[in-house]
C-alpha cells in the first residue's frame, strides 16, 4: 500500500498558507519540478534579468570607461561586501567580494598565519570540502607549517589538536556532504584559548541561517554566493576580516585593488584599511552586478524566519523518510543545532537513484560514496515541494525505476 | 590660421575606404564621439547582448545546475583559454582564463620561482604597472627572494641584472604608460642565457598586435581581456604556461578547479595536465560568457592586418601632432618595433586637457604626472577618428578650453 501522500500534501499546503516567507518565492524564476540543488546553484532572481540588460547595454555599451564611476562599478567589491556583512553578523567595512572562494581562502589563511608568527600548526577538517583542504595544504607548505587534520565533530579529538603550536584553525561551518552544522562560537573560543586564530568557510551556511561572525569572534572568514544567496553561476565569493585585524592583516595577494588608493598607481603598496585590503585585481563586473542585484531579495528578509523555515522543511523530509521510505538512511543530524539546510540520505545505489530522481524533475546531487544530497533553500521552496520530492523518491525505490543502464556512473558538479 | 583639418580628414577617409578591417567595426556598439580608451575598456561587441540574455534567462534561469554540463560552463576556463591561445601564439592546452591578472600573476610567479630552486633574484621593471610590482614584491617576500628593479628599455642595465642569481624575470610586453613595446624574444633569450625563467604580462599587447609566446620562448605569461579583446568590464584574465612546463609547474593556488578531476572531490590534490592546473576556483560564469562571446569578433581576423592598422593609426596621430600641435610632446617611440598600440602625449597640464577632451567626446586618460594616454584599437577606430581627435585636441589647446575650474584634479580608472 502506498504511503498517504495526499494527506501529507494537504498538511504541507496548510503550512505553506501560513508561511511568512511565502511571498518571497515570487521573486525567483522557477524551473519545472522540485529543485533541491539550491545549495549548489541558487535560482535566478527575476530582478537580475533587467539589471543585467542595463549593465551590458547601457553601462558597458554606452557608459564604457566612465561607468567605473557613474555606474558604481569601482565600489562593487566593498558595496556588495557591506550588503553581505548584514547577513554575516559583521560590520560595514569588514567584508569584500570579488574573487573565488579558493582565492579568498588562500589569501585569508596566509594573512591568518602571519598573525601568529613562530607557531607551527595549521589545523583543518579531515573531511573538509576538497578545495579548502588543498588550499590549506598549499599554505602550510608555502609557510613551512605542519598541516594537521582533525574531525571537528569529535570535540575530544579537536581539543587534542588545539595546543600551544596552533597558528590557524580553518573549518567549514556546515559539512558540505553530511549537512552537519558546527558550533562556530564554541570552537572559535577553544582555538582562541590555545592562542590560535580561526578562519571559517561559511559557503554552506550564509543565506540559509543566521551567521554571526562577530558574535562568534571569528578572525577571518570566506564564503561563496552562488548557493543560498542565488548570486549566479560561479558568482564572486567574499572574505571577512574581524575589525580588530582590519589594519593589521597582511595578505599575500597584493593586487592594486587592495591598495589604499588603487588609481593613484603608486609604485609602493599601501594596504587599504579594513577588508578593502582583501580585494586583489579588477572584479568581474558583470558577475558582480548579478550578485548585487540578487542580494536585493534579502533586503527585507528576517534570517530568523529563514532558519525556522529551513528547519521545518528538513524536519518534514526527515519525518517523511523515517516513516515511509525505509530503504534509505537519514544522515543529517536530528538535533536542530547541528543541522545545516540540507539533508543527506544514504543508499547503496545513491548514484542511479539520484539520476532517476533528476529524470523525474527532482534535482539533487550525488556525493561519494553512497550519499544523495538535497538542499533546502527556504526562500524558494514550499512544504508541498518536500512532500512531492519524498513521494517521488518513494516511487523510484518502490518501482525499481533507478535500475536502468542509462543511470550508470558519471561525474557531477557541486 | 587653423591647420588644414578638412584636407587631413579627406586623406583619412580614403585610407578608411581601403581598410581591409573596416567591416569589423560594425560588430561593435559605438558610443558618440571618439573613444580612445579601448586600452582601458574595449567596446561592447553586439553579439554579446543576445548571448548574455541567453546565459541569464535560459542557462541560469532554466538550466540551473545542469548548465555546467549542457551549456558548457565547466569547460569555459580551458575552452576560452584555447581561443586566446591562437591570439598568443600558443598551442591548445597551454592557456586558461578565469581569475584577475593579479591573481594569475601571483600564481605564475610562485610557480616560476619553484622552477629555479636555490636562485635568489626576482627581477622586474622599475616602472611596471603597479599591480605587477606589488605582486612581485609580495612573492619575493613570501619566498625569501631579492626583488631587483630594472629599466628594461636600457639593455645594458638589464644585462647587468641577469646573472647567475636570476630565478625569475617578469616584465610587461608594453609599458602601460609610455606605450613602449619590449622585444620579448631577445629579452627572454637574455634571461634564459643567465639560467632564469621569464613571466610576461601581455595585458597591453594581446589583441592589438600578434603576440607569439612560444616563438619568443616565454616560460609563463598572464594578461587581461578587457582592453583590446573587448571582453567586458573586469573580464577574467588568463595565464599561459609553456608546454615544456605544463606537467612540471607547481602553482600555489591549488583550488579544486586546478585538480585533474575536480568533481571527483578527492581528498588529495593532483594537478591537471598543462595550463588547466592554473585554474583555481569556480570561474565567474557570466563574465566568462561575455568574454567567450567577445572572442567571436577575432575568429576571422588576421592579427598582422590588425598590427598594420594599429601602426597606421598611431603613425597618423604622431604625424598630425608633430605638424600641427606643437604644445604637446609625443612620448611613444617613433620606431614601429618599439611601439605598442597607444600614444602618450606630454603636456604640463595633461590632467585638465584630458578632462576637456572627454567633455568634447574624445575619451582618453591621464597618467601621472603629465601624460595624456590614448589607446588605438584597430578593430573599432577609423583614420578619420584620429583626425577628429587631434583636431579637437588642437582646438582645446588653441582656445585654452582646458583652463576652467571644473577640469581640476580627481582620480581615474585604468
Amino acid at each position: 500500500m502506498a504511503p498517504p501522500w495526499d494527506e501529507a500534501r494537504a498538511a504541507a499546503a496548510a503550512l505553506d498558507a501560513a508561511d511568512p516567507l511565502a511571498h518571497v518565492r515570487d521573486r525567483f524564476v522557477h524551473p519545472d519540478g522540485v529543485y533541491l540543488d539550491g545549495n549548489s546553484l541558487g535560482l535566478l532572481p527575476r530582478a537580475v534579468v533587467p539589471r543585467m540588460r542595463t549593465a551590458v547595454e547601457e553601462e558597458w555599451g554606452r557608459g564604457l570607461i566612465g561607468s567605473w564611476n557613474t555606474a558604481g562599478w569601482a565600489s562593487l567589491p566593498t558595496r556588495v561586501g557591506d550588503r553581505l556583512a548584514r547577513l554575516l553578523g559583521a560590520p560595514a567595512g569588514s567584508v569584500v567580494a570579488g574573487d573565488s572562494t579558493s582565492v579568498h581562502l588562500f589569501n585569508a589563511l596566509v594573512a591568518a598565519a602571519r598573525l601568529r608568527p613562530g607557531r607551527t600548526a595549521l589545523v583543518t577538517d579531515v573531511a573538509n570540502f576538497p578545495t579548502d583542504g588543498y588550499v590549506a595544504a598549499s599554505v602550510a607548505r608555502l609557510l613551512g607549517l605542519d598541516l594537521v587534520l582533525v574531525d571537528p565533530s569529535d570535540p575530544l579529538a579537536l581539543a587534542r589538536e588545539l595546543d600551544e603550536h596552533l597558528a590557524v584553525l580553518t573549518l567549514s561551518h556546515v559539512d558540505y556532504r553530511t549537512g552537519m552544522l558546527h558550533d562556530m562560537a564554541a570552537i572559535t573560543a577553544q582555538a582562541h584559548a590555545a592562542g590560535g586564530v580561526v578562519v571559517w568557510d561559511v559557503a554552506h551556511s550564509v543565506g540559509a541561517l543566521p551567521v554571526d561572525l562577530v558574535e562568534a569572534d571569528a578572525d577571518l572568514a570566506v564564503g561563496c554566493t552562488y548557493k543560498y544567496l542565488c548570486g549566479g553561476p560561479g558568482a564572486p565569493a567574499f572574505a571577512f576580516v574581524h575589525p580588530r585585524w582590519g589594519d593589521v592583516a597582511d595578505p599575500p595577494l597584493t593586487g592594486w585593488w587592495g591598495h589604499e588608493d588603487p588609481f593613484a598607481l603608486e609604485p609602493g603598496y599601501r594596504p587599504a584599511p579594513g577588508a578593502a585590503r582583501l580585494r586583489v585585481g579588477s572584479p568581474p563586473v558583470l558577475s558582480m552586478i548579478a550578485l548585487d542585484s540578487a542580494l536585493d531579495v534579502f533586503d527585507d528578509v528576517d534570517m530568523r524566519l529563514v532558519r525556522a523555515k529551513s528547519l521545518a522543511l528538513t524536519d518534514l523530509v526527515v519525518d517523511l523518510v523515517d516513516r515511509y521510505v525505509p530503504d534509505v538512511e537519514v544522515v543529517v543530524p536530528r538535533e536542530h543545532e547541528r543541522r545545516g539546510s540540507q539533508v543527506c540520505l544514504r543508499h547503496p545505489d545513491a548514484y542511479p537513484v539520484v539520476q532517476a530522481l533528476i529524470d523525474r524533475g527532482v534535482v539533487g546531487d550525488f556525493r561519494e560514496p553512497d550519499l544523495a544530497r538535497f538542499g533546502f533553500t527556504p526562500l524558494t521552496l514550499r512544504h508541498v515541494d518536500v512532500v512531492d520530492a519524498v513521494a517521488t523518491l518513494d516511487d523510484v525505490l518502490r518501482t525499481d525505476a533507478w535500475r536502468v543502464p542509462r543511470y550508470s556512473r558519471r561525474s557531477s558538479v557541486t
